[in-house]
């Protein structure tokens, strides 16, 4: 099959064979694949990742192994999208490590993660993964907008982490992709949304969907004038650069709460007393419910449609990975 | 009255006026205070306060204004603690502010803080407080305990904000007085605490009042063995310099809590991906219940007394400052 691989900073493609199957894991056809920065990131090195990269991805079971003839029919030739974190059971272990014992799976000690640790992922023509990571995709949802629900998952962890709808206002940090679709999911919790990014276009793209926006520019001074004006008992950071913390950190309201949300590496410089002053609760946020996202798209609450800037043919993936990378753009997809 | 000011990067000697009572407030003539290294902070400038420092105190009321004849009696010519931020209420506004009226008066918008912002401190013959901001100390506590009932009560403050009882192990990051402070106060409630630190002798402090210990050195490498051996569900970065927070986020679990408690003034250089990726949870932690703590003190569940290294009477200030910040030295006081 055509995949490609992360090489030279750049997508390379490659003929390999078809991913082997585990029983009670899945062969899936990629119907639709979505870039994110963390592939930017696996590009640049960060994460030692030499496989295939790619983790949003919308598809179709083309084969399942090791199951009854009931939940194989239940599967084959059913739209899917997939969680990510292949946990102790579905890696064949004897005996789960503590965290898989404690119900949190996408913290397993052990885990591989699709496209981005030990384990091929979705820039590819077919992927593998345990059924027990698989969710049906409901009718109503396109594959456009399903392509998304790995992303707005992960924005969706947020409601599980916190009571959003306590809040009755919240800021998003970041006018990307990510950013884009955490505002809409807090915003379908309760709170007034106020996003704060630097590009004019995407801020009027969030506009759209009823989110209020502020422009903001490099100036440090500029930042700290807003950070004056305004303040929220409900921060998240998703501007997916380390200069956002700072005004993430100045933004929240004593005993406020800020949720981190970039994965860029490198280290960034950090005053944390205002933290400690404030005594702000910083939380940490990773992959989310699918069901709770699946859920807000086939609700037509959440459409992360406009957030698509242009869908290219998997062959020209390593054009398509260039153009994510271009200043404005939004969701790249690639279509194998 | 003998005061001292912070210029010049030390401590001052100064003769000032009593200071001035408001209605509600008490005259208090200091017995003991403490230098922290807050106090080291100030007169580095990173608070711009050019008054007299120090927030940590015993004293006795001399003189209250504007009670009625029954708090005056209640409260003249007995030894008290002081709780340090100064709120609306106190300060003679009309109309309290947003965090007043929510009941966070250690957050007060307008709030003076005792030696640290706006307001005079205790290295000092004398000081002001409100009467509300006022603790009794009991008869079964003495001056040396209670002197640290304000630094207690900061360690105290992480009981406030998490079920520490819950947790079966906790790491202190830091040996000194205010780490040593929070581990006891951390025992106290429950888990097993181990407490990491760079000196052998404030190491053996701890471990005389049951306090596991592991020996910290400078090098990367040794930290990240560190880490890799162990890792806490809480955990607490009390170092007091930038270098602790790295490995304060390497040695906590995911979903874990990590309290921070430094305010080292400064940015250092940090990496937040792991937060992002093991979904910890940060919480700012500040200022604390001076009634716990002095609970604390009078069960003799905590006795901070090992950690006094000398007293020096207050008219040598200039020395004791210089004396507090030489290594391995702990808590350092003044005597009027």
């Amino acid at each position: 099959m055509l995949a490609f691989v992360a090489r030279n900073h750049a997508l390379t493609a490659a003929r390999k064979p078809l991913p082997k199957l585990r029983n009670g894991w899945a062969l899936v056809r990629v119907r639709l694949a979505g870039i994110c920065n963390t592939d930017v990131e696996i590009l640049r090195g960060y994460h030692s990742f030499r496989g295939t990269p790619g983790h949003e991805f919308v598809g179709e079971v083309v084969d399942v192994r090791g199951v009854s003839a009931r939940t194989r029919n239940k599967w084959l030739g059913r739209r899917v999208v997939g969680e990510i974190n292949i946990a102790c059971g579905a890696l064949g272990r004897s005996s789960a490590c503590e965290f898989c014992r404690r119900g949190l799976k996408t913290h397993c000690a052990r885990r591989k993660v699709l496209g981005i640790l030990r384990h091929d992922g979705a820039f590819a023509e077919f992927l593998a993964l345990p059924l027990e990571n698989l969710h049906l995709v409901p009718a109503g949802v396109s594959d456009e907008q399903a392509v998304f629900a790995e992303p707005l998952a992960a924005a969706c962890e947020i409601l599980t982490q916190r009571r959003v709808r306590s809040f009755p206002r919240a800021a998003v940090l970041g006018d990307g992709k990510l950013a884009q679709l955490i505002a809409m999911a807090l915003a379908s919790a309760g709170p007034v949304v106020t996003l704060y990014g630097k590009h004019a276009g995407k801020l009027a793209l969030a506009r759209r969907h009823g989110i209020r926006t502020r422009r903001i520019r490099g100036d440090a001074r500029d930042l700290e004038r807003d950070a004056r004006k305004a303040s929220f008992p409900l921060v998240v950071e998703a501007t997916g650069s380390p200069s956002g913390f700072a005004l993430a950190i100045a933004l929240t309201e004593p005993r406020g709460t800020l949720v981190l949300k970039s994965t860029y590496h490198g280290a960034a410089p950090i005053e944390t007393w205002p933290v400690v002053v404030k005594e702000i609760t910083l939380v940490g946020s990773r992959c989310g419910p699918f069901k709770e996202a699946l859920a807000l798209l086939r609700a037509k609450k959440v459409d992360p449609r406009p957030l698509i800037a242009r869908t290219y043919p998997l062959a020209e993936a390593t054009a398509a990975m260039k153009f994510a990378q271009e200043r404005g753009v939004l969701k790249v997809l690639l279509k194998p």
